[in-house]
């Protein structure tokens, strides 16, 4: 990050700039809401794209390719005038002289959105991430769909029976919604889409085993839901291990519940946990490192600071925790534009956060899903489709979504998947 | 590789085996010439995926995606139940035991077709590759891309006039098809698809230069030709060196012609090396590296080992050098597979191979292209719309055909490119 206060400087002296951390679903929603506000936007990001984040696993799986899922961020905001896009990393705040801090240089500012999001938690065992990585970015998927292709090709051409089994073998820690539809989408990968392309192996025989501490699969939903989603797996070819907790996960087994399984690929999609800005800012934080926030988003000791998305533990004015859900970040996102907007132009504050929920749904496999719309679950091939239809339709961009349809709509009709690409620059294949 | 004479053993003992290097053109273009041949064939390549490399400059200049223009290997020979495909890297050739070598194994051929293509040639100068690198392969494109985009992304926030100068200077070196169409492209880019999306830079103003050492563009062309691809591509914006040799290639300048300009990314398209293959077999081969082979492509001292595709030098028997494109290499691939199959069968040997020219075109960019047919020569709108089908057409499979069309006509319409994302390792990321 090079930004700093001369270059971005705006010849109407004076205006307040907001500076807006992270372009993720957060991020995106606040500069969209200061869209024509007297003041300056700078967005920072360490990518130059926003992600779609719930189709990640599409990518991991080989269905959809990363551009399909990602928008360049300077193409989303390219009309806005007032906003400038500045690409770099943050290494700090400092909230006494209003400044973010980049690895070469700072920049001042008014009011700070910081919107950055999470990664993954080992819940103490950081030493488990190279053998269990996490879905949070693009080179987590394309690393994910690198191990899983790799894993049938090695398994191809392996003599050894014991060695073969364990190749075959992918186990997915966490049977949240990124863990099952990882699942759903393993299983599918090998039931169908890799069918008859082996001449040693039979990829259908693979074992694909969601092991998850808690007592059921997707643990937000109703229970008949989540026991529904349980039998749309086992039928498909999951094994759903609940109640059974990670004991160790190493490169070639993982300990479930006691027992020692040999494997050569494991998903971690167990927890989360909030990204290094309460750190940047010295704030209280909950234990998933969430910065507990006022009402209205901002920072209680520092009313010019807002944290947003799933860097915020904020319970609503409805007396609800909000939810690390997309549509919860860009309620949040939006939201604190309003109240920026006021202080600026010097109006009222809106009325305190509350969450609105549109509605939650999980994704099994083909034809397969659950959703909870106020209060009414329901699960099968109508879900499936609504839950299709919610995650194309906010594909930034008419091509992508146009793409994006008729990849899946293709995928549906002949469970081909069109981005089985084993890529990494050569230093890095040597994990294949 | 882990492939072995026992693994791949198939249980008619005794049948003969063709190992295929390679899943280019023409190695693609040899198995499925062998597909109901009484033999079992082992085709082996580094990657798990058949690239479609004339389309490769559109990734780097993010057009496509990586998985637009690739195909996997096993999905394209699923059917072929005579064909087993191997991913492995191969490290060297026994012609007296008849065995490929892998890192960990060894496979037994009774017949080998060689079919591993070229890599960039830097004429002596191999320290210029990391300054300048070629656009071979997929992770070619992909560092190309991220530093063409990225440029523009650092001059936006530098505040350096000389720098920002030097950032937005892009040199491609060698102007035959594949510098022609980068240089093309890159104009594109930066007059059309980022226009109006930075805020302290304009892209237009971008420098753009195509440097050949030969004394014209697309020498391959009649002259008549070549001087109208150079007015388009002034016309786009892309200043044309020719006569001019590239005297050093470094981090933050190129020398042409003996005169230093700063600048910070350039792309090498002026050079082709076979690969390894004559080393590997202690084969004669031409300046270029490129095997000499019989009038059947059969190595003239082993004549069950076969050279195909970009690896191979010969005259054919109209007394034409055979040229180094895909429609050559597939040509190739599909005569050596009549050749093995005629051994195997006990029948004649085909005539000596006989080129067939259906023509070559070079585009230069939206809506410019020329085209060379069977002695024809045109150019403007009909020629790139005729590239355009032709370098569809072919590509494997239905969706990506549908899916790249799509994209090819909304690029057309929108100047819109569909790809940007700068993406790397977090470690590779550095050079940003």
């Amino acid at each position: 990050m090079t930004v700093d206060t001369k270059t971005s400087a705006n010849p109407n002296a004076g205006r307040p700039r907001v500076v807006v951390i992270g372009a993720g679903f957060a991020g995106i929603a606040a500069v969209k809401g200061l869209r024509g506000a007297d003041a300056d936007v700078i967005l920072i990001d360490r990518h130059n794209y926003h992600l779609f984040q719930p189709l990640l696993y599409q990518v991991a799986t080989a269905a959809l390719s990363p551009a399909q899922i990602a928008q360049p961020t300077r193409a989303i905001v390219r009309r806005q005038k007032n906003c400038t896009v500045a690409l770099g990393e943050v290494t700090g705040i400092d909230t006494a002289r209003k400044i973010v801090r980049g690895h070469t240089d700072e920049i001042a500012y008014d009011y700070l959105v910081v919107a950055t999001g999470a990664t993954h938690a080992y819940f103490g065992h950081d030493e488990w991430a190279d053998a269990a990585p996490g879905l949070k970015t693009i080179d987590d998927a394309t690393h994910i769909r690198r191990r899983v292709l790799g894993a049938f090709e090695q398994a191809e051409t392996c003599e050894d029976e014991t060695l073969r089994r364990a190749l075959m073998t992918f186990v997915v820690v966490g049977a949240g919604p990124t863990g099952v539809e990882m699942a759903g989408a393993i299983a599918e990968l090998a039931r169908h889409t890799l069918k008859g392309e082996f001449r040693n192996i039979d990829p259908a025989a693979a074992r694909i085993i969601l092991a998850e501490a808690g007592p059921r699969v997707l643990a937000a939903f109703p229970e008949k839901l989540s026991n529904r989603a349980r039998r749309d797996l086992e039928k498909i070819g999951v094994e759903v291990m609940t109640g059974k907790a990670v004991g160790n996960c190493a490169a070639d087994h993982v300990v479930i519940d006691g027992e020692t399984i040999p494997c050569r690929t494991i998903v971690w999609a167990a927890g989360v946990q909030a990204s290094a800005a309460a750190r940047w800012l010295g704030a209280e934080a909950d234990r998933a490192g969430r910065v507990k926030v006022a009402a209205d988003y901002s920072l209680p000791a520092q009313a010019d600071v807002f944290i947003v998305g799933d860097t915020a533990a904020l319970t609503d004015s409805a007396g609800r925790a909000v939810p690390g859900l997309a549509p919860a970040a860009q309620q949040a996102g939006k939201y604190v534009a309003r109240v920026i907007r006021a202080r600026i132009e010097g109006k009222d504050a809106p009325p305190p956060f509350k969450y609105r929920d549109d509605g939650t749904m999980a994704t099994i496999g083909r034809g397969k899903a659950i959703a909870l719309i106020r209060g009414f679950g329901f699960g099968g091939f109508i879900a499936w489709w609504m839950w299709g239809v919610i995650h194309i339709m906010p594909l930034v961009g008419f091509r992508n979504r146009v793409v994006v349809a008729l990849d899946w709509m293709w995928s549906y009709l002949t469970h081909a998947r069109g981005a089985r690409l084993i890529t990494a620059p050569k230093d890095k294949r040597a994990d294949l």
